[in-house]
């Protein structure tokens, strides 16, 4: 019921608009937040302040930080996810596709920590995840057992194994415990397609191609 | 110095003993409130009431909630990898010991899954771990690639990739999203024995051997 709206029934009000953008503006911060800082650890003040919007505004639109944060959190992993398939629309092998999101997800780490850091967040509740990049990879690993790429049973198991394979090496590679690179994002993709039913040496070629560009 | 003690420099006092013994009681208490109700969510007065000892005493020993649950599940983790090392003794297959491990932990969310629960509140940094579950994994990838049965170039990794995947389980199946069950668990371990390097036959035959029996 839009009781002081002179708009027609059913379209955003003037109000609702207003509303949107302060609940985006407030998304847009808590992304900033995580880019920058690559933490959820701030006040509520810090977030409109960031966001440019009253404080007493926040309650409106979240319940909590924690909400909003996830929130953020799948926005930016949709968005990666987008970036990745628009990188392999050229791409016609399965296992490929498969590969370059693993090994550019598993680089995160070190070229975007930060994003890194809200993967780690979201953790490793992340493979049930309807949006993102957990249903890209079910997508991929069933494109591959169709194709005869895989040969894997259970594709849901392959979605399990490969989301605590790359969250691990996240956290690895953010503790610095392994000094891990590039070489070894490859590696943990070509173990990845060995788990999936590869032979050892069309895993190593598939998992060494060389990289599209993935406009991030 | 020991100022006001009659026993022989270096021993444990009195007081020393009793020190012990408390801190032994709320640890106690901390691992029966994990294994009974599954949770660190309760207050420092439940679980000084638990252990039997005064509230007081609780800051004496820990500066923390967390610090005392973390040091529970630590020992949990390391008795458990203890009976798992007792129930492998016969076996002479490196890689038959390294599939038992993976089997019978992933099967904790189905048998034990507070102590799986546990497991997941250390959560994805558990790889880097000295003493329980990981030093041990560790150990048998070793094993096998020595023993020429995984032939995966960098153990640490095969370590990240194991961690990951049995947490990712463990989460799954507690989640109960996927209605895992044992023989997922069994498929969970030949998809880590390919990914170490066997061939897809011997991984099956490894992972479906019958378990010893494990006392915990």
């Amino acid at each position: 019921m839009a009781l002081v709206s002179a708009e027609p029934e059913g379209q955003p009000t003037r109000v609702d608009r207003r509303k949107a953008r302060t609940r985006q503006a407030l998304v847009r911060a808590a992304r900033r937040i995580l880019a920058e800082r690559g933490t959820t650890d701030v006040s509520i003040q810090e977030i409109t302040d960031t966001a440019d919007v009253g404080f007493g505004s926040f309650y409106n639109h979240f319940e909590s930080k924690s909400e909003l944060f996830e929130v953020a959190v799948r926005e930016v992993l949709e968005e990666y996810g987008a970036s990745l398939d628009l990188a392999c629309t050229d791409l016609t092998d399965a296992a490929e596709v498969y590969a370059v999101g693993v090994r550019m997800t598993a680089r995160l780490a070190l070229t975007q920590p930060a994003v890194a850091q809200v993967l780690l967040q979201v953790g490793l509740s992340y493979p049930s995840e309807d949006q993102g990049l957990a249903p890209r990879a079910l997508r991929d690993i069933r494109r591959g057992i169709a194709d005869g790429r895989f040969t894997v049973e259970d594709a849901r198991l392959g979605l399990i194994a490969t989301a605590g394979c790359i969250l691990a090496f996240l956290q690895a590679a953010l503790d610095q415990r392994d000094e891990l690179n590039e070489s070894d994002a490859d590696s943990l993709a070509e173990m990845l397609l060995r788990m999936l039913g590869m032979t050892a040496r069309s895993a190593h070629t598939v998992a060494r191609r060389p990289l599209p560009a993935v406009p991030l």
